[in-house]
């Protein structure tokens, strides 16, 4: 039984059958009509006008985002753990054409406005240094921690005060939402945030993922940096159907609440092995070599995280009954 | 009735039920078990030892390729009409960080050697002028022509001589093998070239494109480079499975097989009018203003290409009964 | 007796001396009271507020400036033989970050606003080509032609109906003014130049040119982008006084016209091998492998242009002396 | 009384008489005698052969070393506080094309061998994480220790095992060197660096640095990227000239040897205050505001360095009688 990570689950059957109802013929690249009502749909969950452009992954969101709020020269502060850091492969250097990523620490992955003021007010001002441009945070976090709206809020000050700009790399947001019960307006543009990487992959999507400006002036040079990466897929309504199948009835927030609800689950078991609050889909275990050899024993599979830790994740797909079992075992180690 | 382009028809059955079918739990990336057989099963098409990677798009697998093939500094001849010059956005910079297209000319897109050999005759050695260090040439080009495995060894061959890498885009290489009745390898490797895009998008496919390294140890850096473009899908299994069904029976032959024997019908009704001859599944017409306006008229849809021309692309899904009634209207212009 | 290049001349004895009286203590980077007093002193020969960054090589004053003026996924018009397309390595697309130089031909090396028009036009604007930002002509041109104020205003006007930058490489500005005898301004600003390469290492200079910033709102970020590559000297003031010297009592023009007088003393000489109007310090002959053999034989140096033609170079310190066998060897020919 | 740096003190008189020496005719770029002479020069220094390149600054030096060492998808492993990191605006970046600075700490900015391991000991080797290519080390560092032979060999010997190029940033090489007393092989290539910035410019240089190649078949590459970062002077004798003249007589080790000699009369007079030994011309205090003020008031002038330090820096021209009455008000503080 899988608990390595929510990124390799199958595809959810709304979202498949949107992609199987899009094969028929209409204007290629985004000019189909699916494409067409992006902007539209998305603009009534944040109730707000935004621009939406399908990527087909996280990391395509996330450094299209960054290229349009950081020039070449600048700096982007983000958490030393933050996935654009840690496990981009460089994406965030090459879309930006080198900008420097500024690291930041903080408890469960989340940034702080001390901790970035801290970093942001070591840095002369002068040409010698590379000056920070844009903030990115994670919700929920690499840790699946969440930021409420109130502490965003207060980044999205500082990000103001500043001058920089806000991303947010949602590749788990729905998980976030679901968490926060808030409309994805408070804890995004509300709160100061410029755009937005909104995650579908880990959700029940297939290969779309959508990225969204609230500050909607950015759109237009991402939509040439889209291209221009070779991301523009000519066929592109098979992304966009996912999208708003998504957004579909809430599919979106049903899907995360099931993850965030089977991680509670496995939490509940091993409140005592927490290394971070479980907020999201991730649960994060101290657990010895010989208990996780023992976990791997009974069939359950999950990733090791540095030593005497485990990540477990759940995925929307994953029913109580499948992860009763794990749970009893953690609870029984 | 669709003329305009064959990059927005339906995707064919059989592919989308390998999609459909690849709807189960697997490794995350490309370790799963779809994305693991391409090496062998293109090796067998191939009848030599390939890597091979996914991508999503044509512009992805031509700028890897030419990534793979060139560094920064240098240069990358192609025919000043190549998609990668007129149609990429700046991809080609993008990905090898700024190496330079340098551009020739030569009747229907078609390099030539000779027009190879002028141009890289007349570049100074030394520090100042940008040094080829690539050939990209597409088969079938963007007029429809076919490179035989005797023109692309003849363009290996002065590539050998100087040093220089060798790359095919092969947006359209199933229309160009369906129109040699060659082995895949005679027109590819065995002809000089080092790094094939094999498309499968305008051919029945949905998403994904095959990157075909002949020169295999190019691959680990496009490895890392497809990630670091933000092109590594975490569920890359549905990619995958959309080459292997393309590859199934050779089904990517037989679309392309009726997508060209559909442009030949067309052809064959316009012979006074051709523009370029038609080997593949594209068909240039002079045509009137007046004339296309009429053709319009009628219901077909198409691209005016310059002043006086028009473009006719037939999709491996038109059957001939979709197309004679244009082929008629033609015929009685 | 050399005539190959103007590039490889001593520095004037003002100038030198100028360095000379700068070895002192003061101030590191551009802090330096030389380096201070740049805008100012050329806001006075350009009769408008002018930003001015020293940089040690005409290619790094062309390279900021069109980073300046044109992102990375922009297109800059220039003429094929333009320097910065034909003899700069690959810098423009470098400092760009792999921005597209788009190339247009006219006679003389010179653009016209017709060639601009024609090409410009052309392009669809949309994502997948790439789109035009700026237009770089240079001033003398490679070919010693100069563009009139009129000419470089008929262009200007185009750049500002596109919406594009204005960049001069003027590696031979001075002698494009000395030429046309009117006041800088007219053939830069107020002509619509908003960068302007003004060079003087041909001219008499050690290592260092101008970048002069019209539109000074682009200034800060060339600051900022000089640091980033390397250019910012930490002994800036040695830069700074060899422009401050080249100003003084206008020895800038004074050398130009030195060099510009010689040019035309050959090019009296040999009006009916003169391939372009001598204008500036160059002189293109026709001249057959043998008659190019014998000058050499008498000890002129110089360098072969193609086929049957010959590049003759006068530079600042070469005497109507030094010059006048040359020009009788050419009459005798 | 300056104090603040080394990098603005004014050009040894026998650099600037090589200077004025060079002025006269020769061949432009680096085909000039005196730059045809630098291979051969640096290899007698160097006891082997190696390539040099002259280039204007530090900067370029190290970030030309580190393009040729490092492709733009991998990483250098670097201290937190080096100069590439810390005040070079992202050059390193702009230069590798987005290659990731991956910091590591130690006492008085030196890397250890257990620090390099520790950081690249965790990076996982796939594709999603970036790879270590190369180690970059500053002697003498920027709080002015000096890696011995034996440090530089223990790092050495971690390169290569892990395949990683080295390079030593060397703006203060002569100071170290000077310090050591030892053959400048013996803590270069014979301890496995690579490619060494050979600094002149605060040590009696004008405005050349070397870059000097122990892995000579790197210099290639850097001559083309010398020339496409804007860095080849036309006239690039007045370089040379300069690094050949700080060579004759070991005038590099000489100015050198004053400096450090000045900075020791410092911090024997401060004993209690330092907060890093003085092995090289920088001398790091402990001292209150108050204390700073009152030596300000004194006339002299210097650098905070953070909260209660401050920075001292000797430079080759200060004479004992200079520097001697800020070791009385030290002591007397």
């Amino acid at each position: 039984m899988r608990f390595f990570s929510d990124n390799a689950a199958p595809v959810a059957q709304p979202v498949l059958d949107a992609m199987i109802a899009a094969n028929t013929l209409d204007t290629a690249y985004d000019g189909d009509r699916w494409s067409q009502s992006l902007d539209a749909r998305f603009s009534e969950v944040f109730e707000t006008n935004v621009r939406v452009l399908w990527v087909p992954t996280g990391t395509a969101a996330n450094c299209l985002a960054l290229a349009a709020l950081c020039p070449p020269d600048g700096g982007v502060i983000c958490h030393a753990h933050a996935h654009i850091n840690v496990d981009e492969a460089g994406a965030p250097e090459f879309y930006t054409h080198g900008a420097k990523l500024m690291l930041a620490d903080g408890p469960g992955a989340k940034l702080t406005p001390h901790a970035i003021e801290t970093l942001a007010g070591a840095i002369r001002n002068d040409v010698h240094q590379v000056q920070p441009r844009a903030i990115s945070i994670t919700n929920a976090t690499e840790y699946g921690l969440v930021y409420t709206p109130a502490e965003v809020t207060a980044i999205g000050d500082v990000a103001r005060a500043r001058g920089l700009g806000l991303h947010m790399d949602g590749a788990r947001f729905a998980n976030a939402v679901a968490h926060l019960g808030c409309a994805p307006a408070d804890v995004t543009w509300r709160a100061g945030v410029d755009a937005l990487s909104f995650g579908c992959v880990k959700n029940g999507g297939m290969n779309a993922e959508a990225l969204v400006f609230f500050k909607t002036e950015l759109a237009d040079m991402a939509l040439r940096r889209r291209k221009r990466a070779g991301l523009l897929h000519s066929k592109g309504r098979y992304l966009a159907a996912q999208l708003l199948a998504m957004l579909e009835d809430d599919l979106w927030l049903k899907n995360a609440r099931a993850a965030n609800a089977g991680a509670r689950l496995l939490a509940n078991a091993a409140c005592a092995r927490l290394v971070h609050p479980v907020e999201a889909n991730e649960v994060f275990l101290k657990v010895t070599a010989d208990e996780a050899a023992r976990l791997r024993g009974l069939g359950f599979d999950f990733y090791d995280w540095g030593v005497g830790e485990a990540r477990l994740v759940v995925s929307w797909d994953q029913a109580e009954a499948d992860i009763a079992p794990l749970a009893t075992a953690i609870a029984a180690l």
